[in-house]
Order: structure tokens, then sequence, then C-alpha cells
């Protein structure tokens, strides 16, 4: 394939990390560092993802961040400094008016280069419009930029953004765990963890089997039926080694017919407006013990905080997901299209990896579960291989700057 | 009073926060350099404060310290390091006999210094301990040193602990409202923070003002009544400036007539159990809104994590707390007695404070309030004057040390 030369657009997709504002500083770099040499002309950022993109909403990156401290807040700010959407594009061939648009948008930009930062959904998005520019003779590079707290993109080793999400909750359960342990009082607190399908955010609690650092008595992840025989009895085997049992679970767990944990124990609760109130996975459990055991329980849902937590961010999280924004344009330039940027690990200990890509329609719309060698038998915790997998995505501690007391972020207006 | 001559012991009491074992490493400093110039001779450790005391579970912390490696750690752990209770101790003249066998034990292990770390309540047995003993023969020196992240205690300018929550709240704030701004959609996000009858964590959320960072749309703290229609009407009005509106909340705002929010809007839930399920304050705004307005609401507890956010601790918070242990035995060896050590502002701009201390039968069961210069007139905001204030006490981070990608905490066995 010959060398394209234009312009490129990037845009951010999906929920927020606190990591995905550094793969688009990489992105900035690789394009201010010219790694495509002189493939890239200039680099517009996109508002909001193709929602923004469709209306114009464009914005001139290369002289946005021409001062290069902009560049270094914009790697440590969290959420999605370009703004992001939910927006799925149509099947092709069913309203393909969407495609033509963003053809027409591209040849007047004269755009070249697409770079999509997201999830699984965006992953959906680069995969239908490397499709249709396939079939036109407007060449275009189309290329997929990983990013997801829940890191269950399948080929790639990890996504950029699970690692500081992973380090905030193993930090964050560190913290509750010495909290729970100050009375002598029996009590049991139930941490909700973000991960609808897959189990490595709640993995994460684990980690400090790897350290020796303390970890939860018990924890539950999605890739195992729930058992509540099984759980009660977990739970009152901890209370009898010790007076605080902490246990983390995924906001995913179902009993064995499939019904979630959330809707099974407390699908009949009705607020004050009449309206069926379905609690959280962890107050839902929270009343189930405490109908069970009758001890004190209490749940906390680590929320939105788990996902942005950028002043806990991870240094090597942050470190590959601005290597993987460089190296999405480096490779663009040489040609590649069509494909996702991946992280493959090469040793553990040493922490070892480097940068690939892979065809983005085989990674689209697939989900990668935790392995069966990272759930013990029990289904009520992970193994020591799991901890240790997981160790070296927390590594380090990337802070932002912080002036009078508060983290400065960027805020693109 | 002449100079007492003996060991002394400490505790901790009530709620854990990311800061009172730098007061415990505090008073050990201060006992471990001598400031009390050869009053003070073992210092022993109650576990679990009266309620282990009572059960004479102590240790000896001269032996335990002498690692000053082991009193940097402790410095940065969160929670309480020494255990903590609950216990309430009986009305003077009610049940003396709690109070002979506290005596007889501090006849036995020669303990002449009684320091107890804590909030209101530990205030409260401070008082009544002091009361005790100076009716007997043996003369004990009896010290209140304050902690609470509630930062409701009278006298004192503030409490240690509360600085290091309050950044934890504010640093949370930023990134929760970088998060929410990622979309176009209108959006209602409802942050509910400790405090059942004080603001002040709260009023944390708006410390922005200060600095020109962004700030929650709206703030309610519980010294204001809430008014229903007029937080409908608020919430409308920020939705109608700009589609995505944080706000934080007080767990303990309460309406007009005294009902608390989470009651008024949410007492007609019943889980699966049957049982009357209270939702917090947030969770019940939430639904709240979603009934009212009709557009996408959720809700975010930021729950325990905030009172033992040790990652995130100020350092103002931190070097103050053990300011506040060590001079509290610097203050006791020299006569005080019956006192609760307090810190005193000088200046705010640019911070400035001294340690002093305050008779503690004034000050125990008493609950300072937000101020009304520090609420504005709508009772929807703080003002300035209150970020301001606030400020000075989440400069600069006190981060723990970390290995492996984990904060290193000390366990006491």
């Amino acid at each position: 394939m010959k060398k394209l030369i234009g312009n490129a657009v990037v845009g951010q997709s999906g929920g927020p990390t606190a990591a995905i504002n550094a793969t688009l500083a990489g992105v900035i770099r690789g394009v201010l560092e010219n790694v495509g040499d002189g493939a890239i002309g200039t680099l517009y950022g996109m508002r909001n993802g193709v929602e923004g993109l469709l209306e114009e909403r464009l914005i001139n990156l290369n002289e946005y961040f021409a001062d290069p401290a902009k560049l270094d807040m914009l790697e440590h700010t969290p959420a999605a400094a370009l703004g992001s959407c939910r927006k799925k594009l149509p099947k092709l061939g069913e309203n393909d008016a969407v495609f033509e648009k963003l053809l027409a948008i591209f040849k007047k930009y004269d755009i070249r280069y697409f770079f999509y930062i997201g999830g699984n959904d965006s992953m959906d998005t680069v995969a239908k419009l490397s499709a249709y520019t396939k079939n036109h003779d407007y060449e275009m590079c189309i290329m997929g930029v990983p990013k997801t707290i829940d890191n269950d993109l399948v080929v790639t080793d990890h996504t950029p953004g699970f690692g500081s999400a992973a380090k905030y909750i193993a930090v964050t359960l560190q913290e509750i765990i010495r909290d729970c342990a100050v009375y002598t009082v029996p009590a049991v607190t139930i941490v909700e963890i973000m991960g609808r399908d897959a189990g490595w955010l709640t993995a994460a609690a684990g980690i400090g089997l790897a350290t020796g650092a303390p970890v939860p008595d018990l924890v539950y992840l999605p890739e195992r039926a729930f058992n509540k025989e099984e759980f009660f009895a977990d739970v009152r085997a901890a209370l009898a080694k010790h007076p605080n049992v902490v246990i983390a679970v995924s906001e995913g767990i179902r009993f064995a017919d499939g019904t979630y944990v959330c809707e099974g124990f407390g699908i009949a609760s009705t607020d004050a407006f009449g309206h069926k109130q379905l609690s959280g996975t962890g107050k839902a459990l929270e009343h189930a013990v405490k109908a069970e055991l009758g001890c004190k329980v209490r749940s906390v849902e680590l929320n939105i905080p788990q996902r942005c937590g950028a002043h806990i961010a991870s240094a090597t999280d942050i470190a590959e997901s601005v290597d993987v924004g460089r190296e999405a344009v480096r490779a663009a330039a040489s040609g590649v299209t069509r494909e996702m940027m991946t992280i493959l690990r090469d040793s553990t200990r040493p922490y070892r990896y480097h940068i690939g890509h892979s065809d983005v329609s085989a990674i689209a719309n697939q989900i990668k579960a935790v392995p069966a060698e990272f759930i013990n038998a029990r289904a009520n915790h992970v193994t020591l291989a799991c901890a240790e997998y997981l160790l070296p995505l927390i590594a380090g501690e990337a802070a932002p700057t912080y002036k009078d007391g508060l983290p400065q972020f960027l805020i693109m207006e």
C-alpha cells in the first residue's frame, strides 16, 4: 500500500477512564514528533466522537497543543478531554447515508487518517468504517486505539485505562480493609466494583496475594455463577476467623439461572414514587447478609471514582497509554490500516511488553473473560497466578501536578 | 500543679480517619523525643480504646516503635492502628465501678498520663474521666487529643483528619466533574458526602471557588432546611446552562420539618426480605430528580473511602496531626490536665496556626456548625469565604510509601 499523505482526525468514545487522555496525548505527540515522517499534516480532534464529527465540530490539535505544558497536563487529566459519545453506526447497507456524510467530511478536510480511541462499542465503529472505506476510491487509514477500564478486549494482553482503575481499586481496598479492622464487633463490608461481563476490575481487589498485602476475604467475579448457599457459608466461615470481613463483588455477578444478583435479591423494592427500584449488587447482598446472619453489614459502591481516579493512576498504564497512541500514528503512516493497536506481554517478571496491532474486525464485539486459571476452585477468590498477572499493571504512581492542593486538569473549552 | 512522674497510656476512639495514626505517631514521637523532660517513662497503647484498656490489652509503644521506619509508616497509615471502640462511659455517680476499675489499672501500671485521640464522643470519655480522677488521691493528667473528619468540635479552628477527608472529597469532585462532562446528553450526578449534623465535608466540594477550579453546580449542607421545590428549580436552571449537572449533598440534609431527606423521599421502599429499606440521601434524590425531571440521573456515595483515603491525605493535615500529638505530651508534662488540644488559626493567607488547649468539659458533646457567612443566601452553595477558609487545610500531598504499586501501611498485630 502506498503511503497516504493528508490530515488526520482523532476521537474518543465510550466511557471515561483515567488514561484515555494519555492515549490522545500519545497520538498528538506522534504527529507533533512527526513519527509518520511527513505523512500527516494537521491533526483534528473531533468533539464527542463521531457524533461531533458528523457536525464538523473539529479542533486543530497541532495548534492547540503547540504549548507542551498543555500536553503534559492532558496526560494526567481523567475522562475524555475531547468529549465522548455512545453513538452506534448502522450496519453497512442498512443506512449508508451516515457513512456517505462521514466520507464527504473526510474529503472536505483532506482527512486520510482516522484514529478512534475506545472500547468494544468503539471498535465496532472502527470495524464498520473500515469495511465501508475499503470499497471506495478515497483511500483511508482507519485505526482503532484501545481503552477501557474493563480490560475485556480480546487479542491485546490488557487495555489502556485498566491499570489505573485496577490501581485505584487495589489501593482503595487496602484502605477499606484497614478501616474495617478497627472495631471488635463482627461486621461484613461488601465492596461493589465495576464490570458487568468481565471480572478483571474486581480481580484487582485480590492483587495483594502477589505481594503479601491484605486482600478481601472473598472475591466474586461474573465469570462464575453465584451460589447463595455457598456464599452464606463462606461469609460465616470468614467471620469465624476474624470479626471484620471484607468482600469484593463485581456488579455483574449472576445466579446459575442467569438472573443478576441485584435483581434476584432486590427486585421487590419500590421507591416513594412507586417505581421499581433496582438496588446495586452490593446493596442487595448487604440486605441478604443482614437478613441471613443478623450481623452489622454495610456496602460500598466504588462507582464513578474508580474509572476517573487520575490522582492515583498507574504510571505503567499512563506510559503504555501514551505509547499506544504514538505507535498508532507510526503504524498508520507506515501503511497499516483497519487494525486495532495491541499491547503484547513479553514477560511478567521483569515486566516487558511491546506494541502491536491486529485486525479490528476480529476484535470488535467480543469479550475477554477472566480465564479459569485465575479463579479459585470454590469460585470465591482469585488465584496467585491472577494477582501476579495483574501486579505489573499497577506499578508506579503517575500523579497530576497539584496547585493549592488541587490537581491541575486540562479543560478544552 | 507539681510535675507528675510516671507512665502514660494512649488510645484511639471513634470513627477511623486518614490522620488519627499521625496523631498517635505525634504522641509517640513526643515521648521518644522526651519533650516531657523525664516526666513520662513507658508509653502504653490501649487496643480498641477504653474497651481494651478495661481488659488490660496494652502494648509497650516505646519498644514497638524503637524502629523509626515503623513510625514513619504509622504516620501514613489510615484508620486506627491501635484499634478503636465506641464505648460510652456511664454518667458519674450512676455506675462508678468502671471508673474504679480504670483507676486500679492506672495504679497497677503506674500510669499518670492518659491521652485519648478522638472526636465528640471520645471527648465525653475524657471529660468524665477528668471529673472522676479530680476527686481522687491518685493524681492524673487526662488529655483529649482531637480527631474527626467531621470538623465539628468547638473551640479548635478545625480538627486533625478533616483536611485529609476534605482533600479526598475536593480531588474526587474534580475528577467526577471531568467524568460527567464527556457526554452531550443532559444528566444529573448527585454526590453524597458524609456529615450527618455538620456540613464541613460537603462544603469541601466547593473549595474550587477559591482557586478557579470547577465546582459542583449545587451544594447542600445540613445547616439549612432542604426545600424540594427550590431544589428542583435550581436543578432545572443548572441544566439550562449546561447538560452535565453535578450536585454535592450532605448525607444529613433535612426538610424544614426535621425529616431527613433520605426518609422523606425513600421511606416507602421495601426490599425482597420485607424490610423497610432506607436508601441513602443521594439515592433518594436520584429517584426524586428522575421522577420530577425525567432526565438521566445517577448518584455516587463517597462512603468509607472518603475517611480513610491516606493515599491522597493532606500534607498540612498530617503535619498538624503529628504536631497536636507531640504538643499534647509537652503540655501534659508541663502540668496541663483535663484539656483538649486545639489548633488555633493565626492567619489564612499566608496560613499560620499555633497549638493550644482548652477545657474539655466545655467542648464535649457540642457541635460546631458551618457558620452563616459560609453558606450562600439561596442555601444552595458555599461562599467564597468558606472556600478560602478551607483551602489551606488541603494544601500539600502526604503520600504513603509504595512498593510494587501498593501503599505500605503499618499493621499492628
